[in-house]
């Protein structure tokens, strides 16, 4: 496979999608003002985003309301309180998690509502539950995308079964997902090539998430859209959960298609991102913890428990991590 | 061009220069106490860096030795006071920058210094100059490399004419400088390949000298080093004006040559860098002025400004670089 494009053009195909409510919502347990939320609405539609996610679909019988802001829940009618009918050329969409979803009960007929696309999230062992999601949404109308979680811990041949599965579904587009921030850009182009040369013949289209663990989510992205990646997912500000998301901010910059613009993007970071960034409270972004827990290819809630409890001591950090006893 | 290597095994021509006191001493106006840099020599020696940067050569005719610390001028007398005679196999450099340097007089033959490597620092137009002062060097016993600075703001065709001139001197590597941090990984492998392909035949060698005003030092270092570079600039924490350099710490996580060691990098910081990081009045590292700067290849002296100013009013600031009257 080879590059697709160059820096000076633009590929009519390519998306992008704001998950700052989403990821950055696993920072702040989805506590966001409606101001904040309708603020950020208002950014995507004049900087030319494609998509905004709202949140996740999570199932109400699992999770407790009281603990939660509402945009963990991402109902129908709260996104409705924001985008009424959303008579815009920006797409929203939610994401459900296999097993953490209610979907034949929570998610309703897209003709009744404001979501354009479901983004179904697994683990690989849970294709077989995906796919009879995706198929639900896709049946209900809705746009579907896959994104398999975790990928750095999946097989190959487990990631080419999965692959190969999805060219059997209705899916429209499948996610490199980079939940631990531990691929180096080599890897991503290289996987990047694998998901298009299965997906692409079927029509389906591929798409990228990255963690900011090693300071490479934005290079993983535009090195994964250059390799044919095209839906990009950034947040504002990298919000995301633990070290953060490919910066919206740096895609907007990055991106040559003349309907994207920068500006509206830092008006909405100057004002409402920068109380975010200055609170003590809500913390995410490259820090040493995420280095290490993105090297060692784990799970980041340790480096999050040690970001949040201002840890320096990061030889301990790495021992703690190292530890084979 | 193509790959050199992959990410399993190692190069064994690949090392590695520490240039925290240098590009650091930007930051600090170099006031680094001596127990600083004693500790940063260890740390070097501990994680298997190949080269420590002790600072400028400046010449002290040009520059006030009581507005710097003495990192500034880096003598000999002050580099042994902390390595004795160096018998280590760390090895030495310092950097000379054209019209800044004193050469014939503050270089002495390298038989009576500890320096092993001169790095002469030049803008594209001085590259004659910068040849006088490595046939200077050389003559003097000492390594030489030429880093030619602000590469983005450098016509191709001037370039090329420099990397030519440069095969016909006894300059043992050249470097590509992103002084900008303006570069995406997808320009740094192109540059890397032209870089190569004349020098290699000569017997000389690349290096890559990054910026993370676009939060891709890391990223462009290990691309330009799987397209063939060989030495690698990092910083203890990214430690570097502006938006800092590549991090010493990435650097050391994704190198595969046993002899590099991540865990007394962690012990420096932990120890000897977290003041610095917490230290409002030394600052440095990705914020959005800096992306602003590189995004518009511009020099990140205003950037710089901004944020030692602590502003957050992101989009005057834009407004401001983007003025043409």
């Amino acid at each position: 496979m080879s590059k697709k494009g160059n820096l000076m053009s633009f590929r009519p195909d390519i998306k992008v999608l704001d998950a700052t409510l989403r990821d950055g919502g696993l920072v702040n347990d989805f506590y966001f003002e409606d101001d904040f939320v309708k603020a950020l609405y208002k950014a995507n539609m004049d900087s030319g985003v494609d998509y905004m996610e709202f949140g996740y679909r999570a199932d109400k019988d699992m999770f407790e309301e009281d603990k939660f802001g509402k945009w963990k829940f991402a109902t129908d009618e709260d996104i409705r309180s924001i985008v009424g009918d959303n008579d815009t050329s920006l797409k929203i969409s939610i994401m459900a998690d296999v097993g953490r979803c209610n979907y034949k009960r929570d998610i309703a007929p897209r003709s009744e509502s404001p979501v354009d696309l479901v983004r179904v999230a697994c683990y690989i062992h849970q294709i077989p539950a995906a796919i009879a999601m995706i198929e639900d949404a896709h049946a209900k109308g809705y746009e579907t995308t896959c994104n398999i979680m975790a990928v750095t811990n999946v097989q190959q041949y487990d990631l080419v079964s999965a692959l190969e599965m999805l060219t059997e579904t209705p899916v429209d587009g499948v996610y490199i997902v980079d939940s631990y921030g531990s691929l180096f850009p080599e890897q991503v182009r290289d996987l990047t090539d694998k998901y298009c040369s299965i997906l692409e013949p079927c029509g389906k289209y591929v798409g990228i998430h990255a963690h900011n663990n090693q300071q490479l989510a934005f290079a993983n992205t535009i090195d994964s859209c250059a390799h044919g990646a095209s839906l990009l997912d950034g947040t504002y500000a990298s919000m995301g959960r633990g070290a953060g998301n490919c910066s919206m901010e740096l895609l907007m910059s990055f991106l040559k298609n003349p309907k994207y613009n920068l500006f509206p993007v830092l008006k909405f970071i100057e004002k409402h991102m920068v109380p975010f960034m200055e609170s003590p409270d809500v913390l995410w972004g490259y820090d040493i913890p995420y280095l290490i827990t993105g090297h060692l290819n784990q799970h980041p809630r340790t480096a999050i428990a040690a970001t949040n409890a201002h840890r320096t001591d990061y030889t301990n950090f790495y021992k703690e991590l190292i530890d084979r006893d």
